[in-house]
């Protein structure tokens, strides 16, 4: 099951990286790059920090396949792309929850500090919208307007606390993930953000 | 014979990397960087992908000085450059296309999957100049125009298929090669690009 | 002392990076992440190239904490920075001096040439500040007017020769720390910068 979640968030992150590289009128070749790097990004960069090389998509062909076929469909919709706005957004909810949870899961792998482990999480949900954001000349949206890190975040935290108690392993990763969708999903639907640390309203693009 | 070829093509990637740093007025220390990371960058986003690390060119010095004099020669003769142009794009060509090949044969030696290491080569011979352009605050110049990695693609390609066939090592690598050369040169010549996926014709820069 | 002394230089980058993710209006999260590469960003890219991995600043806390009470400290009290100013600059540039001559060594302990261990040096002194830049959408500072990397340069060369006479490794590792950290004050005083290549005088910003 978490095989096929894992899925669901790696088409819904191609995507968003087509919907980018599209904006910016990239060549097929580029958008092919950006959905590949926004889907596989943080888990990479994930697995060089903790020195787990080959990286994971090279070991595993399920990725780069399902990434082909992400970016080949949302190339030949595109203009329909607006229909599944709602389902993106799940999938790529539901894609973050289940990275966090892995990436904090590697970190406990390779005896890391708990905090280490949930930075691991929130970079694996994170940074393959950091990378495609900076490969298309823009400040990181993360770092900018959402509730989206902070969730992951949270969701880490939830891990280390449930563990503390008698549960089953499956159970501690099922609500820990859900912890971060839900957070994610509740700022989106009540355009939560964190607190503004400057004076004035205007927006800053 | 391939050592200077590799050469030749490092010397290029360099070069390149100067005339982007001067066009942005960078310091010469910003310079020296921006030509480093473009000759070096590619193969060592590779290394470091596939765990081969001290990366390559901490291990052998003949890059580093060959980089440190072309950045001279570069800076000395910036303003004549121009009637270089021919040469340069002829070494960048060549360069790529062994580049390709020797990023290919990395992944097979690491056991990969014929597309992760096609994906690799590609990496290998591209990624220099995404890296130095990233540095330099432009969208990647590859992402946008020119038929590059789509080169590097087929020739990646040709080696799996060439493989097939009972032919001489050395006959498969030379081959494949000069396919990645071939395609380039050709795009350039007829101004090819991949074919537009948007309406109008502006040119976005 | 060293140690104190590398406690210092995180404070000094954290605080330079909450400086610059503030001009960007990043919320909170953001500024965060910004301080935290300055920080770390130069020693994690060496620890990844020489393949020392999981990287520094996940085996040991210190760094993380000492990152985020810097962060909440310079946020609570941004209206007063100016104040610290001098401080900041003298922190920062300890910390250049000391990230230079720890990267020295970790490249001699790899078995790494004189000049990538200088590079090695250099590159965990200046790329946190140029991972920074990137994040926030900016050509490096350090590639356009600073004796910065200069200096990191001059004091890594330093630390080599003064190995060849018959001193204590302390005295070598403090006199080569105190050539990059005087150079860079001076440069700084006296408003020098690398000799300009270009014929007019206009600055770019």
């Amino acid at each position: 099951m978490f095989y096929t979640i894992d899925i669901l968030g790696t088409i819904a992150f191609a995507i968003s990286g087509v919907l980018v590289a599209f904006s910016k009128r990239m060549d097929p070749f580029g958008i092919l790059i950006i959905a590949f790097v926004t889907a596989v990004g943080g888990g990479t960069l994930r697995d060089i920090l903790i020195g787990e090389t080959p990286v994971t998509w090279m070991k595993n062909m399920t990725y780069v396949y399902v990434i082909l076929a992400s970016t080949i469909f949302a190339v030949l919709f595109r203009r329909k792309l607006d229909y599944l706005r709602t389902s993106l957004l799940l999938f790529d909810t539901i894609g973050i929850g289940l990275y966090t949870i892995v990436g904090v899961e590697k970190g406990l792998n390779a005896e890391l500090h708990p905090i280490i482990c949930i930075a691991l999480g929130t970079m694996s949900a994170c940074f393959g919208g950091v990378i495609r954001d900076i490969l298309c000349n823009e400040i990181p949206v993360i770092f900018r307007k959402e509730i989206y890190a902070t969730a992951c975040i949270i969701g880490g935290l939830s891990y280390f606390i449930l563990r503390k108690f008698p549960l089953d392993y499956n159970v501690v990763f099922i609500i820990s993930g859900i912890v971060v969708i839900v957070i994610r999903l509740l700022a989106v639907r009540f355009k939560i953000s964190l607190p503004s640390l400057y004076d004035d309203d205007e927006t800053f693009n």
